[in-house]
């Protein structure tokens, strides 16, 4: 379907809630596990989208809106949370994530984007030339590439477990594709 | 790592919340919309959930406990909830699962498994033998393949409006596997 930007704020907003629900009360035998190697945790997810509310979605935004193509976008860096988490729970990282999703939302709602701005063009460091439409798609995209990714490390968990089970669970296909 | 019986149950504990948290609110054009041919909505997702609820889970686990392996399973209605869901609306079939899924934990955390219990057989009518304990890790990462597929229906809606971001998206590379 074609990006309408109230149903990519509708998507984006419900993100914090469904984090919420899905990992507030869990047990950390379930959270603080990944799927072997340096992969994610839960809460290592949550870590890292805490790190996109900070420096990547909305500044990227105002890059393109103040500099266009003239200026790349800063890299974003996917392995900050090791840092940037150190020392707080999981509830409490979920607590920051609702509120700089909603700051930025509240944000990105007053800048009355036009079609024509939603238009502008923005240089990334590696992919080149985008739009400011296609940023606001994958902001959104990029939510539902770490659920995806949550319930793929929340099953891995259960790969023996489930026995003959597993040929028919799509979950335990799922190899993670590039990032997550 | 192994199946806890606690932990199974936490997991499936937490899914009704999960789904009223991510679903309950978004428009239509996000729930009503699947990823083409005879693929899953979001609201086809919770009226298979409900299914399951109803005819899957719990019978399956009295079958074993009562039959062992002399009886084989039910086999399981991938499509029912197009005759079941009609004419309920979103909101409707998410409280019909939170109270399904509710009164089946219930059940299951009186029935006071025993790890003998645990290891009853039973028998699939595709896979063969299987164990309770099987069952109920299965029973926990469907609930995962389901929720990693609904954030795959999700983004796969905004597959072009990402644009060139789409090859960092791992949800878009996944390609749905079996069921989910």
């Amino acid at each position: 379907m074609e990006q309408k930007l109230e149903l990519t704020i509708a998507l984006l907003a419900h993100t914090p809630a469904t984090l919420n629900a899905w990992l507030r009360d869990l047990p950390e035998a379930w959270t603080n596990v990944n799927e072997g190697g340096e992969t994610f945790s839960a809460y290592g997810v949550v870590g890292h989208l805490v790190h996109g509310e900070r420096t990547d979605w909305m500044p990227r935004v105002k890059t393109i809106l103040e500099y266009g193509e003239s200026r790349a976008f800063v890299p974003f860096d996917r392995f900050a949370q090791d840092r940037e988490s150190a020392g707080k729970s999981l509830p409490q990282l979920l607590d920051e994530f609702a509120e700089l999703r909603g700051q930025n939302l509240k944000e990105l709602n007053a800048l009355g984007l036009t079609e024509q701005k939603l238009n502008m063009l923005g240089r990334h460091p590696r992919l080149g030339t985008v739009t400011l439409a296609n940023l606001l798609a994958t902001w959104a995209a990029h939510d539902m590439t770490h659920l995806h990714q949550l319930a793929r490390i929340l099953a891995h968990q259960y790969r023996d477990a489930v026995g003959p089970w597993s040929v028919f669970l799509g979950v335990l296909q799922c190899n993670g594709h590039s990032a997550g």
